[in-house]
């Protein structure tokens, strides 16, 4: 399985791309998308739009997670990152990848063990989950990173219900 | 100058699109974009941004007006509402239309002659200045279009102001 992890904004969309391994997770890739603050909203979506896609089309990815809203956001911003994520969520759509929504409090627990960690143990879990050489420089990578992980880690249990279920 | 006006949501989108020929207003287009609640998200934003490249495809607009932000919004509508115009300024990018946002005042100001005007007001206004036979059926509907309506009716001001400046 892999998934790809999305942090979405317009200045910046971090994203992060997890795989299942037999028992264990790998990152085959991840960073940030940037697009420029000079030029209009609707390009710098545009652009964003292509440079999803491209990551879309290279890994081929079974499944988008994304962070939910973060409740302590204003409305102004929620309404700013809305946007990125709609369009983050199009490049899903436009793929045929089912997209799934966590709240930061589920990412926490998924990859720190509990809802309340604090954003530095966030990035070194990352990197200890993930077995990487170091923190990842960017937290807008990190945190898609352990959106994708937390997506890795929940959705064997979730089609395990599933199953139970039906 | 043909301009097309979005109000944007993702279970309705509504759009207009008007021209101003000589000294008049006309209505070319205009209805509501529909998507089903039965399916997800992604696949929604997905039949919008298909649907809105139709239209801007046909009608080939100079412009993109889209409603700012109601400040009255909740965080909640405000990122979701943000997901579904973060697309319809993703069809005006991909097709170089220039976007241009309106507070809900500017629009009622320029439709009504007061930013306080009431809502079936904007309605009737959009009846009369394009001369249409009836109000639009749809409240999205006549949303675009007043929308739509304010910047024809502010773009020529706005480019004297500016040819003035420079």
């Amino acid at each position: 399985m892999i998934v790809l992890g999305i942090d979405p904004g317009l200045a910046n969309t971090g994203y992060g791309v997890v795989a299942r391994r037999g028992g264990r997770l790998v990152a085959l890739d991840g960073g940030v998308i940037e697009t420029a603050a000079t030029i209009a909203a609707e390009r710098r979506l545009t652009d964003l739009h292509a440079a999803l896609s491209e990551v879309v089309e290279e890994h081929a990815p079974d499944a988008m997670a994304l962070e939910d809203l973060y409740f302590g956001a204003n409305v102004r911003s929620a309404f700013a990152v809305g946007q990125a994520r709609g369009v983050a969520m199009l490049v899903a759509g436009q793929a045929a990848v089912e997209c799934f929504s966590y709240t930061p409090q589920q990412v926490k627990a998924a990859v720190c063990g509990s809802g309340r960690a604090a954003k530095e143990q966030v990035s070194w879990m990352v990197k200890t989950l993930l077995s990487l050489p170091s923190e990842p420089e960017r937290d807008h990578a990190a945190d898609a990173l352990a959106v994708a992980i937390c997506h890795c880690n929940r959705a064997p249990l979730a089609r395990a219900v599933e199953v139970a279920g039906g």
